[in-house]
């Protein structure tokens, strides 16, 4: 729960992203440098007005950066900057910005002395490198990377390598620093909190806050559904540090005071990570008896690095030979209740803490479908048992959804549960 | 093993992908929807112009879909589609392409079917999903996702749901066959296969497929990494459908000979869904004792609906009191070997078939990360045992990623390792 907050402070600045590679037009490879870009000019305050992916084609190339270049306060650009001959997009700048193609011999004695290990014909190729559009200045002091800026109509564009770690380390060093000394024109204070939510749906959550939307404009709250979770973003902007921190004072609260306990944690928490914190707190182990799921409320607790301190593990019972063979679940309540019951959810939790010594037992029985469902317990009707020291509560869930679907939301559900009762508050509307 | 050929027919068309949302452009949510697109929408032929990410921005869409619509044949909007006030596509389609919100009260109904067991808040915020852009027609044919079409300027327009499942399901089952017959000005005929890979790097395929790259300009493969898997795409492009046809069984039969067993299967096929049909062939079953997986194997393998045929569940047996207590590991074996050892590997996978009467029992312990390696077993050390009627084998792999990186790994070689078996195959370069 350290990321409560998040603060910016610094200019804001509105911005464009052109990525450019075939690779990825033609979906080979995942565009993660934009995102990573957009993240951290977000999290300085900039704004991102677009993000824009396009194949190595130096007339596209130089319209697109045109275009951005009218409507945004500074541009990132990313790739094609390498000594192949598919690599042009320093020629394309060249063209369209009308800078011609200049050498630069110190960036090139630079280069060399990194590429003497090289054989000849490679470092023949280096040469194309310390060819720049002319008023370029390159990003990185000893020339280890590829990567400039110039400064185009009172605009800085940024050229970076599209090699993810290395356009990720230049962004971070040098980019963002001289964003933050840029003498913007405009210069406002953004706060922003993310707020995650289980148990109610997004359009459920949207009514809940909707009194606040609208009543400021310096006021923005987002709704991303995450499956099956929604985040909810509180993002305030205000003209002076102290405007920002005191509208973000009033509206987090009536956000959080809308959410109540449905949010269980802030920014990147996970709740599997609550659930093991509270856990930790509390000296308290858990451990799992799971049919429908089939292991993956067990999978999802492990995904915590360290949760061997409080998971014990657990019964994957998807057959009822496995739930009366290691549960102990008598075969009579299946045959009386059903599989798919309160009784055999009870009775599953309550072996599996015969089984291993943990304070609380997580057990789930239900139907995924698509086969399966009868009128009376039709496909998406889960039940829960939750077995602690004094006692063991059981619950009942109508999920709705595909088989992979039901599967997540009971996960989801289990862990919710346990969070729950860990904090001492209601089971969040499930039917007992 | 029922998708063995896709075939798409009909015109390459140069697309254009906007997706929508301020999450994407504040870098809170990594955009993978676009490159789903472009990837599926590049091995069926087609080419990407553009992919443009942009925030929920009514004007903004706007003049990004009228620039797309200039340049592109057709156009890909996903995401602000959905129920809450902060979703505007549609309102900013209405506006920019001129065609009026329209009520469809056929869309609604079935809208309605689906949310009728929602309280009657959540049942008016549904009809919203009902208002469209006038000529707009839904995608799914039940309306259960949202999503839609539009010609404009004679172009196709298609607006997808931002959530990526149900954008993935729509692109695949409806946009791809739609541009498939559209009635473009260059109509050629197009057959693709896809290979589903296990077991190999990327760069390995590569390696392996290098020979038929190059030789023929109407015959393309491509390299999908889908972690921990990687798909390969065989493209073929002909004037007519006897040529592609012949191209296509001259170019399969090569790809496949150089895959070879790492090739799991086709399509849409699954590791899981493979290994469940080998298991239902031969009328066995099978059963899982996973430790640092902490279920992820039991829980994938009943991904596959009707997997209780097979698969009688297992242990999670995340601490060594589990393993010997529900397993009857010998804690001799523990002291000695270590719970990450071939030995321990055994005597799981042995002990889950002494609890269980199934043919084959599954069993993986190893350091997950990031703590708990040592110079010795480092963190990605995984060994895997394979219990059978007539011998057990043990594994040894190492895995690099991080924590969930190694999980999946680990979780994909024992679903491989037993499809192995099964096929009476060798074990696929890793070390017994």
């Amino acid at each position: 729960m350290a990321k409560f907050f998040s603060f910016f402070y610094g200019a804001i600045m509105l911005g464009e992203i052109i990525a450019i590679g075939d690779e990825l037009t033609s979906g080979r490879v995942l565009n993660t440098t934009s995102y990573f870009a957009a993240s951290h000019l977000f999290a300085a305050g900039h704004e991102i007005l677009a993000m824009t992916t396009i194949g190595d084609e130096p007339e596209l190339i130089g319209r697109t950066l045109q275009r951005a270049l009218q409507r945004a306060d500074f541009v990132i650009v990313t790739g094609g900057l390498g000594p192949t001959t598919d690599d042009l997009t320093n020629a394309a700048v060249s063209s369209a910005l009308a800078r011609p193609a200049t050498f630069y011999p110190e960036i090139f004695k630079k280069i060399q002395t990194y590429g003497k290990n090289l054989p000849a014909g490679q470092q023949l190729s280096l040469e194309k490198l310390a060819w720049l559009p002319a008023g370029a200045h390159a990003l990185h002091t000893e020339a280890k990377m590829s990567g400039y800026f110039l400064v185009q109509d009172g605009k800085p564009i940024f050229f970076l390598p599209g090699v993810p770690q290395e356009m990720k380390d230049l962004l971070l060093e040098t980019v963002l620093t001289r964003l933050a000394v840029w003498e913007g024109e405009e210069v406002r204070q953004v706060r922003q909190r993310v707020y995650r939510v289980v148990g109610l749906p997004e359009s459920e959550i949207n009514r809940k806050l909707a009194h606040l939307e609208g009543r400021d404009p310096r006021v923005r709250i987002g709704y991303y559904p995450v499956f099956p979770e929604v985040h909810v973003s509180l993002t305030v902007t205000g003209g002076t540090s102290r405007e920002a921190e005191a509208a973000m004072q009033k509206y987090a609260a009536q956000v959080a005071a809308a959410l109540g306990d449905y949010c269980y944690g802030f920014g990147g928490d996970t709740l599997e990570d609550v659930v093991g914190a509270l856990l930790i707190e509390r000296g308290q182990t858990v451990a799992v008896a799971e049919s429908c799921t089939g292991g993956l409320i067990g999978h999802t607790l492990t995904k915590t690095a360290g949760s061997s301190a409080y998971f014990f593990g657990g019964v994957v019972a998807y057959s009822d030979a496995l739930k009366e063979r290691l549960l102990g679940v008598n075969r009579e309540i299946i045959l009386r209740a059903g599989a798919v019951s309160a009784e055999t959810a009870r009775a599953m939790a309550e072996g599996m803490r015969r089984v291993t010594p943990v304070d609380h037992a997580l057990a789930v029985t239900g139907i995924a479908g698509p086969a399966g469902g009868t009128e009376e317990k039709p496909v998406g009707t889960v039940y829960f048992g939750l077995a602690s020291p004094d006692k063991t509560l059981t619950f009942l869930c109508h999920f709705s959804g595909d088989r992979g679907q039901v599967q997540a939301r009971a996960c989801q559900t289990a862990l919710d549960l346990l969070r729950r009762h860990l904090l001492g508050l209601e089971n969040g509307g499930r039917t007992v």
